[in-house]
């Protein structure tokens, strides 16, 4: 029993875009500095919108479209490395918006990788339990993690959501192979959302920040390295020609990272969609907005294969096929 | 196929013991209002540990107590509300830490129904491979989301981590009965760890806060109806009597409710172990600290049946019955 149906995708971005442009207005860059390192034009920053609202706006379109009943649900998941509040969890604040008074929910944090991990939870839970149904949201507000000051690192993340709701009721679609690797002696490349320590018995406080730090040498490294790898054992796991493969939804972290990716597999391009040039990376949000706009264009339909990988902080890397 | 085994537990908590009466050298309270209250004597607050330390601590003992290689283990999954980074998850941390090269690793954030919910999680997954094992630890260090002015929350709250090592490869000890549910639209009731969403482009920042914002009487009211009615039907699930559990452990957030649920329960309190005492309301790491005491005494062994209990942020609630 691998029944993995995705009923529907959405995602919902915030109002507001910020330009390379309108970033050199405030830090030494220039939009042909950021978009030949990145491939990043623009992104979406919320101003009136919080990671909250962008994943309630995703839910309440995953049950338009598909006609549910919030009560038919039975868990909301949501991977993010930037929930509003420790609690409650950004999936609590859905399940209350909605009025899905059944689902179980809660947040899960992989970082970029919270999209997949997250697939691979939920699949597992809908497998334990028959005729059960269940939201995956990847959303997120990067832009209060981002220092505003560091150049390196402001102009590569954005704001946003996407998710799918996904049954195991259902004949159509299904998991074929999940893999997924966990690297968390590489952690310290890549952290951000620091709470200091600081407390009324320890008052040293410390020199962490709350803001993104990362050695974009280190990641680079690790994703054109781990991801073709993670992708190979996905795919001889499902017995999948990578040929046979519709779309490779990667996580959109660097355009670069993908055009080496798709290389390093000897794979068109043209199977490596790319929209981080309208978001930049927007972690764990950054595949099932991809992913729902290839459905909206009919460019995936029932049947096809594809594969998701996510990666980044941890470090975390995962891919998992699916016959969509 | 329910096999869930727990191998071993464990528990770690910071070294520094604060007492009731240290609180009310700097706050207007004292010993008699504080444990009247809440039972609540002493609580260990980090100085020197972190949350990822801590959790460290508590995957090492668990390695050591079974000598089980690092390398066997094929999850690690932490439960909490106060993770050191937003990325890397502390469970990234302590996968690196202990080396354990074949783990996937995550957070969950359920607050203090975390363990549980992540038992649920671990559980699934464990179905899903065979002869996997995962290590699930429930860590906090609260004491940094407290407002050490507020004295209705700050002397609620302790630090600490515990944790358990299951594995589906044996045939002694099995979930008998999950029974999770979620209640977003009460999620106001209790708040913590808000980032404030101040950014470049939307300056205004907001009013809410880093630390503790609870309302008392809507949160005892809350556990006090919905804790009986979830062990009700975790154990009309198991198809088990009260009588037969051996013990409820229930997540230690006040004394005086875990008397009323015993009472409404028409059980005994000697079913209902208390160490709230000793360390405050440690949210995700309330259940596994409380478990690990009772395993060490020789209180709970092999064959019997217990029930755990979450409740909290979210809000969120959950039993899982046990056999051990």
């Amino acid at each position: 029993m691998n029944n993995f149906s995705i009923l529907s995708t959405a995602h919902a971005v915030p109002d507001k875009i910020v330009t390379n442009d309108d970033l050199a207005q405030i830090m030494d860059t220039s939009d042909a500095w950021i978009s030949r390192r990145t491939g990043i034009h623009e992104r979406r920053i919320a101003t009136h919108e919080d990671t909250t609202s962008l994943c309630v706006e995703v839910a309440n379109k995953l049950l338009s479209n598909t006609n549910t009943d919030p009560s038919d649900i039975d868990y909301i998941i949501v991977g993010t490395m930037s929930s509003d509040y420790q609690t409650p969890s950004t999936a609590a604040a859905v399940q209350g918006a909605i009025n899905a008074d059944n689902a179980v929910a809660f947040d899960i944090n992989a970082a970029c990788s919270g999209f997949v991990y997250g697939m691979n939870v939920l699949n597992s839970l809908l497998k334990t339990n028959h005729h059960s149904k269940g939201i995956l949201i990847g959303g997120e507000v990067l832009s209060k993690l981002v220092d505003w000051k560091d150049r390196s690192t402001a102009v590569l993340f954005g704001d946003g959501a996407g998710g799918i709701l996904a049954t195991n009721d259902s004949y159509d679609g299904k998991v074929l192979a999940t893999s997924l690797r966990t690297y968390g002696q590489l952690g310290n490349s890549l952290t951000a959302g620091h709470f200091d320590e600081n407390n009324r018995f320890n008052q040293n406080g410390d020199d962490k920040t709350r803001f993104f730090k990362m050695d974009g040498h280190a990641i680079f490294d690790f994703a054109t390295r781990k991801v073709p790898e993670s992708i190979s054992t996905a795919l001889n796991q499902a017995h999948v020609n990578a040929s046979d493969v519709k779309y490779f939804v990667l996580h959109q972290a660097n355009s670069r990272i993908i055009q080496i990716v798709a290389r390093k597999l000897k794979l068109s391009l043209d199977q490596f969609p790319i929209n981080i040039n309208h978001y930049g990376n927007t972690a764990a949000a950054s595949e099932p907005i991809l992913l729902d706009e290839l459905v909206k264009k009919g460019k995936i339909r029932k049947g096809d294969i594809i594969a998701l990988s996510g990666f980044g902080g941890g470090l975390t890397a995962g891919t998992i096929i699916l016959e969509f």
